[in-house]
Formats: structure tokens, C-alpha cells, sequence
């Protein structure tokens, strides 16, 4: 799915801000890039600043016009962080996830970046079905073109990628946590070993016994902490009676 | 809300890096920012690269050791592209939103960053509550780092430029977490009186510590459970010392 998004960079002045684009894109799985007269390229800038991504610059099409990189589209987005008054529907990144859902028959999806400096023109306002807006600080709103790409690919991403879910590693390799009953020796010996230093009043012990139970529970702890913590208790009970 | 968030760069080796972190931190309204140990800094190139950005840098503070950086936040996160045998419980950046809307009154939140080609050290992630991990494409995950503070800070701007202060009574019920500075007390002090008890060996007391810190930082301690704590630990000393 992710392979049905171009993004389509027109005029573009610096090569290293195409190669950032192409990192970008990359990162997030995207693969398709477009490049309307561009003012360098090939460039060894844009391919050093690609990285590990410079395969999307060479497979790469570049055409004069922006009509010719969009001919196959069937739905066309406009990426701006200004607003002005505009021929097309103007949604947020999350809200652009939203309008491609409702078009998954209207692929491929172009995704236009103006000039750095300018934007994109009156002209290929008029090709854009939406314009897609990234929220920024009103007071800079200066978002590069690569980081532009950057934030709507990882919206395509998190929406359109399988692999969106995090590692197994989240689940397989966490520790156990001990069972309740471990939870209540363990609150049990607390006790015992406070009353001995003194700390707990016998007859208030409810108390403290409701706060260490709490948390206790919030720290999930572990087997191996929960071993950790009785060896520390034992070290102290040895202490009282030897 | 937003200024409640501190960027915090650990070793970073590129000042361009710097920079470009300033840049991406402001066009989303960030503006705290820490730098640990950075290689180059103040730096040209830093500038160069904040654009209109360069009060964020003029503003950073500079510390030789991240718990200085740290040391007045309620919540610590660790930002990474990898995925390791982690201490700390991971989050996506969405995620990470849903995190900070139930931890209000822990603020401010750090965000560590680690140096560009290892990221986070276990030192570091060990200082974590919470690890954000910023879903990229397996073949190539080369998040750049002003790009991965860019995604963080989109989705904080998303989520929190419209909260003005914090409005949930439930902030008001709920019990501050201490602070990193306050946490290392106690560590210290569990440190401190376990070796008194002769549970912790003194030459081999690091690895120990590195278990509390996780189990104490897992269990998102609160005012009055310090003072329990403390409490509790003092009771022992006592004994020892009376």
C-alpha cells in the first residue's frame, strides 16, 4: 500500500533537501519520488544527504512538467504549512489518513511539495484535490521540505503499513511478574521487619500495609526483584536477631 | 503545555544535528532544551542550521552529565529507533501522548535523545520511565535525529497546543511523582544503608543500584511514598548507628 504514494517535489533549489526527502521517504517505506525541474540533480549532494536511501533517487523519474509526473493519479494532495485562499479541501496529515481510506480505489496517491521559498503555485493548487496542512507554531512555521515529507510519510506509515505494530520484544522478553501470593509475602515481610525496627505501630499497621500494597503494585515487580527485595528485608532481620 | 517538554541531547557528535533539533523543536513549539556533553557547541554550523531557531540554542543548557539535565523532571522518556532488552516500558510517540494526558502533574517531562550512531546508553535508559519507539521500516530505520525529535514534538504539538494549563480536576487528586533529583536520594540512601547491613557488597554495588533504579523508576514513586521510604530506611540506620 505504501508503494501507492508518490511524492512529487517541483522546482526544487537544493539538491540535499531532495536527498533528505529520499531518506525520509525511505525510513517510512515510502519509495516513489517524482521530481519536477529540478534545479540540480543528479547531484552528489542529494545522494550523500540520501544515505542508505539513494536507490529512490535513481529510480527516481524527472519530468519538466508537473501534469506528466501526476498523469496516472487518481487522487492529487497538495502539502503546504501555509494556508491561503485555496481551490481545495484542506485537511491535517491524521485527516489526510481519513480521505485515502475512503479512496483506496483512487490509487495512486500524489503528493505535491512546492519550492522551498514559495511553495507550491497558484497553478498546481488547481491539480489538488486536498491540501494537506501540517499544524505548526503560528509564530515559525518554517518546516523544511524534508521534514514536511517526514511527518506525512510517518502518518501513511502508522495508517497503511502492516508492520505499524511495535517488535515481539515488548512481549518476549519482559520478565515475569510475580504472582499475588508473592505480592502478599513479600507485603508480609515488610511488616514483620518494620515492627522490628520500630517504624510500624502494631496498632496502625493497616496503613502503611495499604501504601506499600499500592506500590508495590505499580512497580509490577519481578521475580528477580521480588528476590532482590526479601534479601534486603533479610539483611536487616539479621541485624535485629542474628 | 508545550514549554513543559525538555529536549534533552546526550553526547550529540554533528552540531548541524543540534541545529537542525532547534529548528525542529520550535516550528512545533518546543523551546527547552538540554545539551549533555555535546561535541562541538556553540557551533556556526548549530546555528547555521537552527535558522530562526537560534534562541532555542542561545536559551540550552549545557551539562556535563545528564542527571544534571534531568534533575527537576517528574517524567524521563528515551527516545529510540532500536529496539533493546529494555528497563523501561515502550511506547509509541501516540502513545506516549496518551502517557503524559495521566501524568499532568509530573512535569516537566525529558525527553532523552542519545549520540546519533548508538543512541541511548543503558546508563541512560536505566534514568527512563518510559521508552518511545518510533516505527520505521525494518529494511532501513535510519531515523535522523532532528527528524525523530520532529516526529515526537508533531505529535506533542498535536496533542497539547490547545491545553493552555492543566485542566483536569483529576491533576489536582493526584499525587505528584517526585522528582529525578529526589529519586537519586533514594537511591543513595537504599545504597547507603544496605551496605551498612552488609547486603550490598560495596565493589560490586552498581548493578544492584541499576535494579532499584528501574524497579523504583517502574513504580512512578510519589511524595508521600518517599517519605515512606525514607522513613523505613531510616528506621534501619538506627539500628546500625544509634
Amino acid at each position: 500500500m505504501l508503494e501507492k504514494f508518490r511524492v512529487v517535489l517541483s522546482h526544487t533549489t537544493h539538491p540535499g533537501n531532495i536527498g533528505a526527502t529520499a531518506r525520509a521517504m525511505k525510513v517510512m517505506g515510502l519509495s516513489d519520488l517524482a521530481l519536477v525541474n529540478p534545479t540540480h540533480f543528479p547531484s552528489a549532494e542529494a545522494t550523500e544527504r540520501a544515505s542508505k536511501a539513494a536507490d529512490i533517487l535513481s529510480k527516481a523519474s524527472v519530468c519538466t512538467d508537473i501534469e506528466s509526473a501526476i498523469t496516472d493519479c487518481r487522487l492529487v494532495v497538495g502539502a503546504s504549512v501555509r494556508t491561503r485562499s485555496l481551490p481545495s479541501r484542506l485537511v491535517t496529515p491524521r485527516e489526510l489518513v481519513e480521505v485515502v481510506k475512503n479512496n483506496l480505489e483512487n490509487l495512486p496517491v500524489a503528493l505535491l511539495f512546492g519550492t522551498e521559498n514559495s511553495g507550491l503555485t497558484n497553478e498546481e493548487l488547481h491539480l489538488c484535490h486536498y491540501q494537506v496542512y501540517i499544524p505548526t507554531n503560528p509564530d515559525y512555521s518554517s518546516l523544511n521540505l524534508a521534514s514536511a515529507v517526514q511527518l506525512i510519510s510517518y502518518e501513511l506509515r502508522l495508517a497503511f503499513s502492516e508492520l505499524q505494530h511495535l517488535p515481539d520484544q515488548r512481549v518476549v522478553e519482559k520478565e515475569q511478574q510475580v504472582s499475588r501470593a508473592q505480592l502478599e509475602g513479600l507485603l508480609r515481610h515488610f511488616e514483620k521487619t518494620m515492627i522490628s525496627t520500630g517504624y510500624i505501630n502494631p496498632a496502625h499497621k493497616k496503613q502503611i500495609d495499604n501504601r506499600m500494597n499500592r506500590l508495590l503494585s505499580k512497580a509490577q515487580v519481578t521475580e528477580s526483584e521480588y528476590r532482590l527485595l526479601r534479601g534486603m528485608l533479610s539483611s536487616v532481620d539479621k541485624l535485629i536477631e542474628p
